[in-house]
Order: structure tokens, then sequence, then C-alpha cells
């Protein structure tokens, strides 16, 4: 297995980036391709004891920005770190691509390198997210596509359930939509809209409406959003996480153990689905824990073989 | 000081409503009238010991429930408690309603009998949220409307605004708008449109855009999205302060002091501005501690007077 890493995106790369990709082959059997300007990954690289077979340069002289519109910038910049890390996928070179730069370059390359799978018109980030239960509950679109339409929102939700069967193993995953009210008939024009589709055109085990309280309780295995809400409320969870562990570490001097398992850097990365290969996002601030995990779940992801199977899916 | 309370609405009515009412006249000079029908109410009422004089009972035979289309109930149900309980204040009665039923209700009342304040499209709910700097954060529109224009979200800015300086007492209030980025250029269609007006078309102290993660440190004042996104980061930081003390106390063995500063009964009540008169949105799951909070909350509003404040601030 070769995952292709663009080194180059985010706000610690390339030394977190590197030292999370080294630790990874480190202790899995993979290599890594690792993607932006040679001379300074090789800089980077040189200060670990590492297998130097099974980690690969690839150069890649541009990068885009979080503040960039990614269609120019992918228009412009043919050399950024996350074009060519993709194309790397494209040419059967890789088997999946891990990126902790802007989403929507990474969005914009794998849409346009990659291609959509059948029948979807915009890709969404999964996140799993740990819940009362004990167990994941699956966050679907995490942040990719800020303004859908219904249609977008039941893509999502087959997309979401496939991923919850496949990759972590919940049988027959409850799928609901999150929404301002339980009740059926609650919710905005896009979630009303959503409801009828999720209720009467998919065959998928269908919950209905959960609210923002329920989400982390376990009740649903999935829960489908747009990105733009999907946004919100990963980015609440992680302010609400700080927050209290702030207030408890003030109260009791320290930091309850269970904090760790809030941390984003735990989770690392959130695969793209609905594109014709693996890519996979990861947080923004992510540090070597992070990419090691995002590397992970990548594994995870060609190990399934969650490609084939959203294609198998999808024809149904 | 004379407050209306609907006592038929929520999960916990009449019982706990009618125990907050009266914990509030043996806590504070103003007095009540109570909402709903006289028989059920008085029978409450026999097993406390109070000031008689200070809860007057107001009849109403019927009660509108959650699941019912606001504005039918309200041509059907004329003699609903809230809009028994919203006329009083019309009449002059009583200087402010309060509810634990349905928002949509009390909102549909607030606007057909109180009426909107001039240029006001949209009512919003206010509420204050604790914050990691001690003071607090104002989420507007914290529920009540799903679908919102540009120009609305430029309304619940001016009203938050007005909100937080004076009943918070928090001096030129920095305003910004809830949004997946913070770069000037993120968002969906709604909050791309919304930015433009609030940069150039208020004298807002506006501060741009705020993510997820920053509402509850403390960094903006006032935190102003629609009703939906609103609706649902209120129930989502509900559901993770639910979750991490549960995994803390199964830890610890106890939940940390600092949690009873989250729970939402210790909050209590949620003005709907943008109306001509004072009306006050509790959480249907309150019990008598958040009627309490709540009828502290009105007492406020009706003591700042924000009625006229409102009126004062949309002149100019």
């Amino acid at each position: 297995m070769r995952i292709a890493v663009d080194a180059m995106g985010g706000d610690h790369s390339p030394s977190e980036i590197v030292a999370g990709a080294v630790q990874w082959v480190q202790h899995h059997k993979g290599s890594i391709l690792l993607v932006g300007p040679i001379e300074q990954l090789s800089k980077e690289l040189a200060s670990y004891d590492y297998d130097q077979a099974r980690i690969e340069l690839v150069a890649a002289s541009q990068v885009i920005g979080m503040e960039e519109s990614p269609a120019q910038a992918l228009r412009r910049k043919k050399d950024a770190s996350i074009v060519v890390a993709t194309k790397l996928v494209k040419e059967g070179r890789a088997d999946a691509v891990l990126s902790c730069g802007s989403t929507g370059a990474q969005m914009a390359s794998a849409i346009f390198i990659l291609g959509r799978l059948p029948g979807i018109e915009r890709p969404p980030v999964v996140v799993a997210l740990p819940n009362g239960k004990g167990s994941r509950t699956v966050l679907i679109d995490a942040g990719a596509n800020v303004d859908c339409r219904p249609r977008q929102l039941l893509h999502f939700a087959i997309l979401g359930s496939l991923y919850a069967s496949s990759v972590l193993n919940i049988p027959n995953p409850r799928v609901a939509l999150i929404n301002n009210g339980q009740e059926e008939g609650k919710g905005n024009q896009l979630t009303l809209e959503a409801y009828e589709l999720l209720k009467n055109q998919s065959s998928l085990n269908f919950a209905g409406n959960i609210e923002g309280r329920e989400i982390l309780a376990g009740e649903a295995d999935v829960v489908v959003c747009d990105g733009f809400v999907g946004n919100i409320i990963l980015k609440t969870i992680e302010g609400m996480a700080m927050f209290i562990a702030k207030g408890v570490s003030r109260e009791l001097g320290s930091v309850p153990e269970f904090f760790t398992q809030l941390d984003y850097t735990q989770y690392g990365g959130a695969p793209l689905l609905g594109v014709d290969g693996i890519s996979i996002v990861c947080h923004g601030s992510s540090r070597r824990e992070a990419v090691f995990n995002g590397l992970q779940v990548a594994a995870d992801c060609v190990d399934k073989d969650i490609v084939k199977l959203q294609k198998e899916s999808l024809e149904v």
C-alpha cells in the first residue's frame, strides 16, 4: 500500500506532517509518497531514523493557501502539492491521498482529477464522532458543501450509511436527518424536502429527524446535514470540549482522561466520499498524531476498498 | 410589575410552571397572572404557602401542542393559554409574557397580537451563553426563524447588539457572523450576503466571521445566525455538555461543579426580540428553576424597558 501525502498543507507543514508520515512507516508496512519541495522535505526527513525505502519524495513547487479560491488556484497552480499528490492516485502510483491543507482545494482536486462517482453531484466529507454508547456516529457532510439541494443530502445519507456499515462495521445503520425538531414537518426548506426523499425514495434504515442534542447520544449511527451545518456542528463540539476542559481543569487542577477521546488529533482523517479515489481530509491544525491517525484511516479505506463498495452501492 | 405566565406549555406543565411562579413571588416583589384552566391551577397552587394577592388566575381552556402548525392553531384555538397570556400584555394588564410551550405558537402570538417593531420582518430569539472569559455571549437567532434572508440577519445583529449593551451591560459589543471559516469570502449564499450588509450597511462593531469553535471562547459578544443554525448550535452544546458530564462522571465518580453553569435550567429565559412587547421563551423541558430564572430574565427586560430601547435603536 502506498499513500500520497501533501506535505505542504495546514498550519504545521511540513514539519508535523513529515513527522506523522515517519511515525506511520515505523508502525505500518505501507509506504508514503511525500509531496512538496524536495530540498525542504529532505532536510526535515534527515533528523529521523526510518526505513528510507518506504518514504519517497515527489516534487511539487507550489502550495494552495486557505484563503485562495479553490477553482482559481487549481487553474493557476498546476504544480501545487495537493494537485500533484491527487494525480499520483489517478495514475495508480498511490492508493490514497491525504492533506491537511485547504479542504476546498482538496475537494476541487478530487473532483477534477479523480472524478465523481456516477450520480454524485457533490462529494461529502465524512467524520466518525465518539458517542455516548461507546461506538461511533457518522457525521456527513462534515464541511465540504455549503449550499446543498435535497437530493444531495440523500446522496450523503447513502454514502454515510455505506461508510458506517463497511468501514465502521455497524450493521444496518440507523440514518437520521439533523433538524431543528424531531417531529416530521419540522425543518427549513432543505430539510423538509430531504426528509421526504429519505423517507420515500431510499432503502436506507431511516430513523427520521434528530436534534443537535442527540448527535452524540448515539441514537443514530449516521447523521446527515449540509456541509455548512456540519462544519458548525463539528467546530461547536470542538469549542465546547475546549471550554469545558478549561473550566473543569480550573476546578480540579487537571483535565480528566476522558477529554483525550474528544481531541480531534485522535481522529485525524475524514474521507472525502463520492469521488473515484480515496482522498482523506485532515484538520488544518493537525500535528503528527493527527497525521498518523489520518494515515490509519486512509489505510483502512484502502483495505476495505471503499471506492469499489461505493460504486456497487450507487448502482443499486 | 406583573408577568403573565402560560401555565400549560412544556413537558412539565402545569405543576413545574406553577412551582416556579410561586418561588418567584416568594423572592421578588412582582406579581404573576397564571394562565390556564382555573380549577386545575387552583389545585396546584393549594399545596403552596405564598402571598395569594400576588398570583392571579386567568382562564384559558385550550393548549397548543408542539406538533401543531402555529398559524393554524392560532386560528382554531382562540382560547389557547399562550394566546390569552399574550393578550394580557397587549391590553396592558401584564408587562411581559413567559411560556415553556411551542416556540412557534409563542412567536405567532407575539407577531399577531403584539405586532412587529418597525422594519423587523422576523422576530429572533436571543440567548446569553456563558463563555470562557467569564462573561456572556449572545446567540441570535437562537431558533425562531429557520429560513432567513440576509437583511434579516442584519436585523438580528442590531437587536443582539442592543441586548448585549443594554441588558448584559457590555459596552460597544463586538458582533460576529457564524460561518464555516473566518476569512471574508467564506460562507453559504446567506452568510456571504449577510457579511456584506454587516460590513457596509451597519454602524455595528462588526468583527467579521466566527467559527463554531470560537462561539464559547468569548472573542465576540454577539454571534449572529439564522434560527435553524442557532437551534442546532444550542442543542449541540447541550448534547455535548451531557455527553462530557456522563464520561467525566464515569471516570471521577461525580460531576464537577463547573457543569452546573452549562445546565440550561440555570438560564431559563430567552427573550423574543423585535416585537412590541416582552415575550420570554423557555425551554420545553423547563422545571421550576428554569421557570424561576425565566421570570428573572422577564423582570430584567421590563426593568430595562427593552421594547422602548429597541424602538429607539431601530429608528436611527
